[in-house]
């Protein structure tokens, strides 16, 4: 049994660990971290959890932390990650990291939508968590940097497109929804039931949201080329999915049977995306609670554009369910381990 | 006091007619039909509006629905509009029709979305019933081709921008998300609350939505010329409110100031469209219950491109309300009589 | 034109009473406040009422305060409202109190279950703010105690049975179920969207909420006899709406007609009590942003109780709605002035 | 490996079981049958179940159906099921049936609420599917009647008080509330999601609805005595989800402490029901998707009453769920298989 940490067990995404964690066959929850509850059950926290599992959150020093598990998921906020992140590594410990911190490769990337990093030289180190396309990569490192949720979608939306060289890549424009949950469990006004339920809303529009970067780095990559994407983030009266619509112009030659072609052969073999058929098209309710991306895609012969609709729950692919798939990766176990539960509908 | 008639009292847009007009001081609702319901009082059907109106439903011959009223609105399904308008107009009544029957100029397009037409010869007298940009028209028409729900977002939100030129008009993009109400009081298994409900998809992507056509006439129109759109509509675990994120390349010259006095210049005056300060953005709860259009506008100068945010709620200025506004027009009233509650928030 | 004021402008009860003024023929919205808010437009903390209201939010002095309008809502917390009454009646304003502070009768009451009461000489003064159980009281006071949202539906639903001894009293339980709205605009992690959507729940169960003194005073009034109830309050994931389900059993003598007979001899003349047929129950969407409360009364035979429904918008009748009507009846308006707008469905 | 068959496998519980079986380590879904959707992939009806199950849903004679399977759950409505079950029991096979037909030990109450009984024989064979009532029972016979969602969570909320006579019998009120799923999947008016959404309403008030009887059974089995009970069914806008709100008069000697011992013997050693602390209640989002029922019981001294608040995910504990629970019974393995993922929340 591995003996794992939880640091930041009292969000969403720490509390969404916990319980794909205590049902996974070949791991032990050894400590669970949160300042704010210290002391707390993390099942009186979540009483969902409750005869679960049976842990108390602790308030402790990096150095005492790196001790008490041999793996660890950092859900903390980005800046709390990157000081707390080299203790861990220092001490022969692999760490899934669910904050920003170590995607962005630039520096001065990040340091420009963030704050100055304290931890740059780990950042060579550090493998962007997306299976899909990293998978070998994951499987030998230590630190994995695990992806942002709107970045997940998008992503694996795009990536068969891009390595074909099939979008004309100034033409990008990502259109994508978000439940609520990835606001996070953090006490705001914007965030309170009645300020969002029976309502929609696009917010940090125009290049302002933080995940611009990221989804610029990862599809300038995969396009071998320097990519702009116009990214507009919106706020659903749902707990949990993404759904994001992806449009682009196409380049010359490529019709849908060519493009559902690179699709299959990206994702064929892929547990956890799913290929829609032609007008078959996703809904963030058909993946909630599971750690499937849903992608179908449309193209529209009039304009030559292609439309890309992927969609994942948030809270799995965007987040947890996702950092475990990397613990799988980097453990040696089955990559589906802890994961296989069908997505919860209605 | 004007006599009005509502002809498809039991459907969403029916009901919302009678909860406005019933406080409506100029007019008396005199007739309601339904196929379905007659012989049951519409407070029956609609429980909300017991004590405030008073009338049974009834199944009635066109010939005789003519004499029961001088005004009338047909929420109707397309098809069976087309058949019951010209007996109303013959008999010199004057009509808002909320069916798509008579929003096509071109009688060839409309054939190819919907059906045969029985009246096209009317076509040419209908008046396109947007009255921000066909005031004068719809005060000396006798038919109102009342606009879709997704299509008044859309105009309303670009209209400044395409008759002052600012885009470039093959690069448009409506990514469209709608609240519910918009499929109808119908029984069906999607629009069942377990289906809906908790989750988000699109439906209809890639010219396959019959309002495309409607959204290509009107932009065509404002902008002197033939555009084609990508226009994706999406369906939101909300009862009512539309909001359609817009994307298009700027024309060279136009900056986010120049952008804002077009749109002063043209909405400046107008009671129901409010335009939102830069990096304030529309929300469909912000509009709920109200003929309000509110937009907001963000140039996103890396990619060249301004993205337009419009809301409105899709049974108001989207249907009922915009359907009253016009008869306030056709009737010589006060332009927003019985349209001055605001928004119910939350 | 009145002058009013609104004291917590802020809050959802605050808004709400902007919503409803703004249309009110009679009155001149003078003066609101916000500590929190303060020099803010109103209709930048809720940009539903753009163009709807045009007023700075201030935080000012009671002293000052007074001389700013002739009639005030105060719609601050409790114990704030008792501090700040006394200054406004002093200068022979008007006020309606929608906090707990006036509503107990018994000050120590009020004591044992809110905390030292700083204006006890008020409470003989101040008249409990239900208009179908006290209109002629409130015509001719200067200080209305506005009925608590939980206790007006239940004194509502239960007043026409009490008054005739129908009922066996100690055998009443309101099992009542409320919107979240009721939790006010104040950021908790308790009602945030992700803790609330998609769930139910009870709390504050066995005689811990604080209504229940309310509950039992005014219950016992009708009475004539002290009254205990079991009250059980739960959490509904919707943002209007309470609909409080309450069981007695019935005194002999009283069948379903006799019953019907008393709540329409009580309700016939009212305009906001709507009495629904037998068998047909109420539902909250059916008086959604409305002042109505909606009543359904069901006796079960075999074990001898009686069942009564009774729902209403706890923002509307359960607070501001009913603060207007308390002003209008205060004012020598209609009572129904700037309430009569049709509930919103769907 | 179990070969098992899913009658009715298009509706909720139907697709609920198959989502519960596709990961059950013991079992093969052998047949899936539909009437509706003959001829169609069940992971087409439902795309959540995508790359999850493979298998056509078929129409098929109750004859052939027996041959196709070792063990079926007919998931089908009342009278459909009586008149399949007794072709599969006739061949040997073991069946639970989720519908009414085998609920009722005495035929003419049955048939008093229902209609008349085809296979009342089979009445004395069959055992009521509550395990941690009548473990033994499901382990030995061939037939299970699957409870009803609202009595399992009214008779696992009251078992322990009245196996211990703690309750004055005649005093029990139940005012549950449910989620819409348990409507089933059917297109009707009023389940569609803008009639259900941001409303809530009592339904079949007054000895009504046909849960009535089997509630009435159980608890006089359980209490030794005829016991009648005010039950009120509400429709909540949620999914899943049922919470009953139940209360009754104490006998004299029992409190809080001596209750809470009852519950502690009855259910300390059940996987599947957890006892909440005082003053902790439950939340249906805290069962969300797994078989748990969360309890919680608290004592109103001034009225001598107890208020027992039962929660349940209707699709799981209150149908699929615990026919799963009871086929690992049934056929020998661990009871819990299959059914371990713990509640998802948010």
């Amino acid at each position: 049994m591995l003996n794992v940490g939880i640091i930041g067990a009292s969000g969403y995404t720490g509390a969404e660990l916990a319980r794909l964690l205590c049902n996974h066959p070949e791991v032990n929850i050894s400590v669970a971290t949160s300042r704010q509850y210290a002391g707390k059950q993390l099942s009186e926290i979540f009483p969902s959890l409750r005869d679960k599992i049976d842990i108390v959150c602790e308030n402790i020093s990096p150095e005492k932390l790196a001790d008490k598990a041999d793996f660890f998921f950092a859900a903390v906020p980005h800046k709390t990650a990157m000081d707390l992140v080299p203790h861990l590594l220092n001490k022969g410990k692999k760490v899934v990291d669910l904050s920003a911190d170590f995607r962005i490769r630039d520096v001065a990337v990040y340091e420009q939508w963030y704050q100055p990093h304290s931890s740059a030289k780990l950042l060579s180190d550090a493998v962007y968590g997306l299976p899909e396309l990293y998978r070998e990569q994951i499987k030998n490192c230590s630190l994995v940097a695990n992806p942002g949720c709107y970045p997940t979608s998008i992503i694996l939306g795009l990536a068969p497109l891009l390595k074909a060289g099939a979008l004309i890549t100034d033409t990008i424009i990502a259109d994508s929804k978000s439940g609520t949950s990835g606001a996070g469990r953090v006490a705001q006004t914007g965030a309170l039931f009645c300020e969002v339920h029976d309502g929609f809303k696009p917010y940090k529009v125009g290049r302002a949201h933080r995940h611009t970067p990221e989804i610029e780095q990862e599809l300038s990559l995969l396009a071998g080329d320097e990519i702009a994407v116009s990214f507009t983030p919106h706020l659903l009266p749902i707990s949990r999915g993404i759904l994001s619509t992806i449009y682009a112009s196409l380049s010359p030659g490529f019709d849908t049977s060519a493009i559902y072609s690179l699709y299959q052969e990206q994702y064929g073999p892929e547990t956890f995306v799913r290929i829609l058929p032609e007008d078959v098209f996703p809904a963030t309710q058909n993946v909630r609670g599971s750690n499937h991306c849903d992608i179908s895609v449309k193209v529209d012969h009039k304009t030559n554009r292609v439309i890309v609709m992927s969609t994942i729950d948030n809270v799995m692919k965007g987040a947890s369910g996702q950092a475990i798939q990397n613990m799988n990766l980097m453990c040696g176990f089955d990559e589906t381990r802890g994961l296989t539960s069908a997505p919860l509908f209605p």
